[in-house]
C-alpha cells in the first residue's frame, strides 16, 4: 500500500474518522514512544501532526504518554478530537493532507505500548448474569447473589503494576490451591487458568481527597474505554478469597487493549441499562434525565486460538460506569489521572454470551469442544483475543481494537 | 537551641546515629521538597550534604523524592547509610561538621511530605489475635479463622492514591451501611470509624513480571519500614465486603509516618515469629537458617487525644514481612519501586494490646472510658497518633516516628 492510500479510509471502516482511538507507539527506526491516533490501518503521529499543523494543544500531544492529554480535561479532549476530525476529513485540503502523510505509519510497522501509567486499578462485578453464575459455582449452598449485590456495585482494588498491553505473554501463575475434597493445600502452576472479558474505563481529570463525583459529572472525569482481560487463576482464587477478596488469583497479569477509545466516539452506542429491580440510594439512582442512557451497547467477541467461544453483550451490564465512579468516590476517595476501573466480567443471559471459561464450561465440568481439542481451562500456548465493536452513526460500526495474550509456562 | 547543638545528639536519643530514617521536607523559605535524614531533633538536607561532602551518591540524594534512592538497591542503601553514619559521628572532624551544620533544620521548622510515590499498596492480615477477634465479631456463627489463614498470609490490594502523610486530616467517609437488623441500607457519614495500627514495608528494588522473591531475598528488595494507620469505616466495610473484600470501607485514607526507617537500623530488633502450628509449603517455610529471626520486635503505642489506648506488640505477628513478600510474588506478580505492603492490624494476646477500636471496644459494645469521655468509635475532632520504638544495640531504643491524623466532618 502506498503512503498516499493511508489517508483514504472508507466510511465503513471500523477505524474511520468517527472513531479515532489513542495509543502509544514506536517503530523499529524511531524507538522513542509517541502518542498516536489510529486511522484506518495506520497510526498518525499526533505530536508530529500537532507541530506540523500548529495545534494549540501540541504540548499535551508531544510526550511519551497519554497522561498529559488525560489530565487536560474535557474541553481539551473535545478540542483535540475536533481538530483531528477536521484534519482527517477527505475535504480537509491537500496542504493539510500533504503534511499528515509523512506522519502516518502502517499498523504493521509499529509496536504498540501501554498507553498510560495505571494509577489505581479497580475491578467491579457488574454483570448480574456473571455474578449469579459465579455465586452458584463458588457458593453452591447459598443464594447466588449476596444481599448487597443489587444495592451497590461491588468492586475491589487490583494490582496496577501488572496491567500489561495487549500482546504481552501471560506467564501461568504458581500458587496455593486446595479443592474442597483435599485435606491440605498444594503448590504449583494453576490448573484452572481463565479469562475475564471486560471493558475498562480510563480516568482523566483527577479529584481532591474528600470530593465525590456524582453520576452527572461522569463525562468530566472519564476519558475513554479500553478492552480488558482480567486473567484469573480460579483454583488460587477459590482457596484465598475468603474473607478479604481476590489477590494472587488475579494479580499476576491484567491485559488491556493498546487503543483507548474516547467516550465522545461512543455517543451512538449509549443505551439504557437493564431495569432496576431494587430501589437505589440517591447517589446511585439513574432514573433521572441527567444520567439516562448511561449503558453502552458494546458487542464483545472472545476467541480462543482463533475460534469464537463467546459473544458477551456489554449492554446487559446491570451497573453502569457512571454508577461505579459515583460509588468509588462517594466515600471521598480521590481520583488520579490514569486510574483504571473495569466493569467485571461481561456475561449475558445466554450460554454463548458468558465472558469467562468458568461460566462457559460450568466450573470445568462441561469442557468446550473446539476444532483443536477440548478446553475446560487454558493450556500453555493458548492464545485468547477479545475484540469489540460499537454501533456508530448511520448504521456504521466502530472498532474497539483488541486485547490478546498467549499463555506461557512458568520458570 | 543554637545550630551547633543540633549535631550533639545524646546516645540515648530515639533518633541518634543508629537510626537515621529518611523523609522528604521543605521549609517556609525553601519550598522545594528535598530528601532529608532525621538526626536528633533536626533534619539534615541530604542532597546538600552529599554535594558539600562529595558523596558518590549525590545523584540519588538530590531529588524531590525518596524514589531514586529506593531504586538504587541494597549496596547503595548500605553505602549511603555508612557514609551518613561517618559524617554524623562525634569524631567525624570539625571540617565535616562545619559543612553539615548549615544543612541542618530544626524539626519544628520543617514541613514533612509523603516521602515516596506509592506504586501498589497491599494490606495483609497477619496477626492471629486480630484475625481471631475480627472473625468472632464479623462472623459470630462460624470459625473465627478461615481455613486458609494458617496456610497463607491473607492480603488484598488497597488504594495507593489515598495514602497520605502523617498530619493529614481524615475526612469522615460517607457510604452505605446496613446493620443485620435493618431491612435496607441507608446512606450517610460512617458511624463506626476506626483505626488500624500497622507497620508498612517499602519496596525498593523492582522485579520483572514472572519473577518471584523467595524469603531469603527479602533484604534485597525491601528498603525499610514506616508506621501506618489503615483508617477503616466498619459499618461500610461490614455491608460491602462479601464476596470481594474491603473496598470503600478502607479506600478513603491510609496514613503513613513521614519517616522511613531502613531495615539496616533494625538488626537488633530481629526476633523469631510465633511458633507455627501448621506445616507450611516450602516457599513460606521459615524454619531454616536463612530466614530465621524474620520477625521484628517493634513496640507500638496508640494514643487517642493524647491518652494511651493500646500498646500492640509487632513481635506477636504470625506472618513475617518476608513471608508476605514471598507470597505476594509467588504467582509472578512484579514489584515496582514504591510498592508499599502493610502488616495488617497489630494485635497482641492481651486486651490492651489490640490495634483497633473494633477489638478494643468489642464491636462498640464496651466503649473505652477516657478522661475526655467515652469512645466506641472515633468522633469528629478526635486525633489518633501511633508511635513505636525498637530495641537497638547496648539496650538503647530507636524511634520509628509517628503517624497522626485528626477526624474532620465531611462536606
Amino acid at each position: 500500500m502506498s503512503a498516499a492510500n493511508l489517508l483514504q479510509v472508507p466510511e465503513e471502516h471500523l477505524f474511520g474518522s468517527d472513531n479515532l482511538p489513542y495509543g502509544l507507539f514506536s517503530t523499529e527506526v524511531e524507538s522513542r514512544r509517541r502518542l498516536g491516533v489510529r486511522f484506518g490501518d495506520a497510526v498518525l503521529d499526533l505530536g508530529g501532526a500537532a507541530s506540523a499543523l500548529g495545534s494549540p494543544h501540541a504540548e499535551v500531544l508531544n510526550g511519551d504518554s497519554l497522561g498529559p492529554l488525560l489530565a487536560s480535561g474535557l474541553t481539551v479532549w473535545r478540542e483535540v478530537r475536533a481538530e483531528l476530525r477536521g484534519w482527517l476529513r477527505p475535504d480537509a485540503g491537500e496542504e493539510i493532507h500533504d503534511r499528515l502523510l509523512p506522519l502516518l505509519r502502517p499498523l504493521a510497522e509499529v509496536e504498540l505500548h501501554l498507553p498510560f501509567e495505571v494509577a489505581d486499578y479497580v475491578d467491579f462485578y457488574a454483570s448480574e448474569h456473571h455474578a449469579t453464575n459465579v455465586g452458584r459455582l463458588f457458593r453452591p449452598d447459598g443464594e447466588p447473589l449476596t444481599p448487597n449485590w443489587k444495592h451497590l456495585p461491588i468492586g475491589y482494588h487490583g494490582r496496577a503494576g501488572t496491567v500489561v498491553v495487549s500482546g504481552t505473554d501471560v506467564v501461568r501463575p504458581n500458587g496455593q490451591r486446595k479443592a474442597p475434597t483435599e485435606e491440605v493445600p498444594s503448590f504449583g502452576p494453576s490448573r484452572r487458568l481463565d479469562i475475564e472479558a471486560e471493558v475498562g474505563f480510563v480516568v482523566g481529570t483527577p479529584t481532591r481527597l474528600g470530593q465525590s463525583v456524582p453520576q452527572s459529572q461522569f463525562r468530566e472525569h472519564v476519558f475513554g474505554v479500553c478492552l480488558l482481560n482480567d486473567w484469573s487463576a480460579r483454583d488460587i482464587q477459590g482457596w484465598e478469597y475468603v474473607p478479604l477478596g481476590p489477590f494472587l488469583g488475579k494479580s499476576f497479569a491484567t491485559s488491556v487493549s493498546a487503543w483507548v477509545t474516547p467516550l465522545d466516539a461512543l455517543d451512538a452506542a449509549r443505551t439504557s441499562p437493564p431495569a432496576r429491580t431494587h430501589a437505589l440510594l440517591p447517589y446511585l439512582d439513574d432514573s433521572g434525565d441527567e444520567v439516562e442512557q448511561a449503558g453502552l451497547d458494546l458487542r464483545i467477541t472472545v476467541t480462543l486460538n482463533g475460534d469464537v467461544v463467546a459473544e458477551p453483550p456489554f449492554a446487559a451490564m446491570y451497573w453502569t460506569a457512571a454508577q461505579q465512579l459515583a460509588h468509588m468516590t462517594v466515600n471521598g476517595a480521590s481520583l488520579r489521572t490514569g486510574d483504571l476501573f473495569a466493569s467485571g466480567t461481561v456475561s449475558g443471559p445466554e450460554k454463548h454470551q458468558r465472558g469467562c471459561l468458568l461460566e462457559l464450561t460450568w466450573g470445568g465440568r462441561e469442557p468446550l469442544q473446539l476444532p483443536f481439542g477440548q478446553r475446560a481451562f487454558l493450556e500453555n500456548g493458548d492464545e485468547v483475543t477479545l475484540t469489540a465493536w460499537a454501533p456508530a452513526a448511520n448504521g456504521r460500526r466502530l472498532g474497539l481494537g483488541e486485547v490478546t495474550g498467549r499463555i506461557v509456562g512458568g520458570a
